[in-house]
């Protein structure tokens, strides 16, 4: 990860980002793109609840797998696209705050699997409380018509 | 899981299934409660895509995550709640299709911990095609106040 | 997972599971291989415990995962090599028994991306019980110097 | 995790360690133990490998899952017993070397429900290289005859 691959894996980030439909759905924000490092922020919203009035544990795997995956996808090449093979999240705390803030950062890059670990918080008054985190598995994809970003 | 320890584990499971506001906000429908077993409906929406078109991972995720809780609630006794520990996704498919069938089926029961695997099918005009698989942990929480179902 | 791909599945899986030290050193036999299902055995030993007396999550983890990736490589184009990229195991009772058996299958096959279940059980005089499951990712390896099966 | 609620844990993380016949096997050796972290070393082993020449992927598990573990038990109350309910490893580079190192750290303490996080090193005359790492979930039992440590 000594140098970024694209010039601009900003743009690409931020482009990929806006084609994400279920991010304005449920308001969440890209505040932040680093070379590995992607973290995106959501205020809470009584429309994503479970049963118990908390943020719903998979809306918490979205948010984590677009910053995992754009983690990755930022220390792509250019013509590439990046898909999720898998993940695994553990729910730490119950999703209760006003504000969220993911953030996702690559572990292993590599030129066909890149591994990403991400975390998720709560943000109120106090001090950030950790409420998930996330490992998943990402895929570089080449050459495949229709796929970018 | 021989015998149901609620008689009632049918309402319970639509019950909390109501409260959970993400359910209608993503357009999803329970279809089906046995014991030990959940199903979930949802029709695609361009509302819910990442980047490519496709379903999110995440909203795979939270539909799920949902079917396997609610299968662990289903052999749960009357007077707990259920809590997503943990869990793992895999996605084998694109989240492409007209309509997505989710089923959530208890492996391993327990007093304590239950777990949980799942599976997501995009149906339309051919056979359903397996598109991703879940493993989940849930806890049994009892006599935590404002947690039920 | 039509038709198998390389005529030799059984002989590839067995020469590769020849030259895993591992199992050697663990007890573990190779007592079934079909196409995209594969099932190794092996007795309880003392040598392998945990702090309780009961096998090692790791050791039912070793096992389950060659299951896993030989189911995997049933499916395999002759001239490939598997490679676990990743795997989760759920741990459901306590690794104690006389034998153990472990299944792999393949869920969804692919060509650069399979992804297996697995099940271990504990063998006695009753039933065989579930003690374990495992979901693995598997990557089809090609053309690279040294790896073979 | 601000007071170990045991003055003991280092005895007692070591004791129930050389109650590891596994660890024993496989040439584990416990290096460290601090409050919420452990770490284990082993040499690479002819005796442990998979096809490839490489130490298994499941011996891997195998040492992460006691150093995740141990991490945990190193934070829990004297009376009780630590099992693994699950975990997930990403397999991020052969594992080919002279010496592995094994580190586990608790992410999330808990008094029923504790999350660790693990990485394996490849320890050689360079610099340590990341193999493998782990997110494993552990449960606290307590009285329950014969369980300790």
């Amino acid at each position: 990860m000594d140098q970024p691959p694209s010039t601009r894996f900003r743009e690409r980030v931020r482009e990929s980002f806006a084609r994400q439909n279920v991010m304005r759905t449920i308001g969440a924000e890209l505040t932040n793109v680093d070379y590995g490092m992607v973290e995106i922020e959501m205020p809470y919203s009584d429309a994503l609840t479970q049963q118990h009035g908390f943020l719903h544990a998979g809306i918490l795997s979205t948010v984590l797998d677009s910053a995992c995956g754009y983690a990755a996808l930022s220390v792509m090449p250019e013509e590439s696209a990046v898909l999720t093979i898998e993940f695994k999240i553990n729910l730490l705390s119950p999703g209760r705050g006003e504000r969220f803030l993911f953030r996702g950062e690559v572990t292993k890059p590599g030129s066909n699997i890149i591994v990403s670990d991400g975390r998720a918080y709560a943000i109120g008054d106090g001090p950030a409380k950790l409420i998930a985190s996330m490992t998943g598995t990402l895929m570089v994809v080449r050459g495949r018509e229709g796929l970018d970003g």
